[in-house]
């Protein structure tokens, strides 16, 4: 049954994740949302169902499925983690011996002060640089790992009848891997990626969260997003496309 | 004579201040380039009056002139500080007694690690959190600071006849002082602003250079910008602007 599963969205209980899940799903890919409990992956799928008029059977594309977190993230070959900075090492260690090897892993983390009782428009400094590089550290080798989606607003992604703005900002070192999440990307409507360098390149990144909660506060809304000016197409970088 | 000048630009034959120079003059405002020496400021000038096609004699506006540091600030009510990291603190020293009370300074101070002969798309972490608030903490008080620019090309702005595409993100504690900013910014075509927050969110702006240049090198190309999707005008922000 889970070989059939291609996307785990780990936290997919969670705004972001729920977006990601919803969106996913409606472009036509598989998705099992993780949770701590598989009753609330569960639940949370059946909410998804609802909301996207998808009857309660399987096997169709698009199907949503929960799951607990490990069976989600050993059930499929892309596996998003989108999990507050707070839980963000915990949820790891507790899924680590359960990728797949060689899976794609698109991290989604901003180190918001939240996490130790900050507000939402500042950001801590993770000692390893970024939350995407601290994931990095507790991440067995051999798995390819993306960062991605910080700047994206979760109202956006669960707002399905509406394109989404903005770009979505990649980082890592593995450029095809870059491009299979962006591949992703680009099944949602008016979605686009720019290739923004190396993990390490998420200690810039990431706290563009904290920035677009900053921008929403002094503006009264909720879906700053951020766009690269510059090009008029936003893919694969020509240059890491060579080095493949 | 000075007290004609409006607008200085410390450090204005660099690439960074020399486009801005070009720019704000362009738009009608008088403009004085500052350099360490007058004599470079003046050259510079020279070379903005003939690329602008500007008579060389004085009076007109848009009139660009060329000064010694401490005395274009001295000759301005509007300084924008353009250095390279390295130089920021000593450059405020040389001149943090020569503004007029009040003087609005926009700095636009990235702390790239080439400063430290690192690579241009990675950043230090000053001890002040960012730039701005390293030069707050050499200013007089009385001032009122702005950063902003750190997006936007040299290269864009330098080629005068083209539009520049993308957004200023402005980041200060005074919101009138974001908003005189912000004027000037919009008399550049097609330029926006957004107001981006406190002076500390020019610890996430600031290194936003850097992430252009990553991009720039990923793509091959040299005008990467950022723009803020979500919301149709960007102006003064209605929260900061009700408190003002």
């Amino acid at each position: 049954m889970l070989w059939a599963v291609s996307i785990a969205i780990i936290g997919g209980t969670g705004d972001e994740g729920f977006g990601l899940a919803l969106r996913l799903s409606r472009a036509g890919e598989e998705v099992v949302i993780g949770s701590r409990s598989e009753e609330r992956g569960q639940a949370a799928a059946d909410r998804a169902r609802e909301i996207l008029g998808l009857g309660s059977g399987s096997g169709g594309r698009g199907e949503i499925s929960g799951a607990a977190n490990q069976e989600a993230a050993a059930g499929c070959d892309v596996v998003f983690v989108t999990v507050p900075y707070a839980g963000q090492a915990e949820i790891y260690r507790s899924i680590k011996q359960s990728f797949r090897p060689g899976a794609l892993v698109c991290d989604t983390t901003t180190p918001l002060a939240t996490a130790v009782g900050g507000r939402p428009w500042e950001v801590l400094r993770p000692w390893a640089g970024s939350a995407s590089e601290q994931a990095k550290a507790l991440l067995p080798s051999g798995l390819r790992l993306v960062a991605g989606f910080h700047t994206v607003s979760a109202e956006q992604l669960q707002d399905v009848e509406r394109p989404v703005e903005g770009d979505v900002l990649l980082c890592g070192a593995d450029a095809s891997a870059k491009a299979e999440v962006g591949a992703l990307i680009e099944m949602i409507p008016n979605l686009r990626w720019v290739d923004a360098g190396s993990l390490s390149m998420a200690r810039i990144v990431e706290p563009l969260t904290a920035l677009m909660v900053s921008i929403n506060r002094n503006y009264r809304i909720s879906d700053a997003g951020v766009a690269i000016t510059g090009r008029k197409e936003w893919g694969q970088a020509p240059t890491r496309a060579a080095e493949t």
